[in-house]
């Protein structure tokens, strides 16, 4: 899938909130029951994430979806 | 598709946003180039919106993604 600049905002966003909590990829993969290599192409920017798993990742790194939109 | 409590909640903030803009589905879709049966869709909590989409919507409804997700 092209990069799109959005979904790059986003991964990079998700990446920095994960990192924040000094979560590993396959600790929130566990925690949001969403596939680690899923993951992976969020924080890149490949995957035009669907909000039932933005809201997943939410719960796992105890942050309102929002926030995944909003700059520190 | 089965309803999910997430996607309801997030179909009527999305709906809340664009009547009190004033906007029909159809000047809604015709502004974020999404198709109208999709907005509706997404209104009913029928659709696992991907992000793209929901970017699109926030320029279309002059709101930032993470309004989708905040309460008035």
């Amino acid at each position: 899938m092209a990069h799109d600049r959005d979904l790059e905002w986003l991964g990079r966003r998700i990446r920095q909130l994960r990192t924040s909590r000094a979560f590993s990829q396959e600790e929130l993969a566990e925690r949001s029951g969403l596939h680690r290599n899923y993951i992976g192409g969020i924080e890149r920017g490949e995957r035009n994430v669907g909000v039932k798993a933005l809201f997943a990742l939410g719960r796992a790194l105890s942050v309102s979806p929002a926030d995944f939109f909003t700059d520190l």
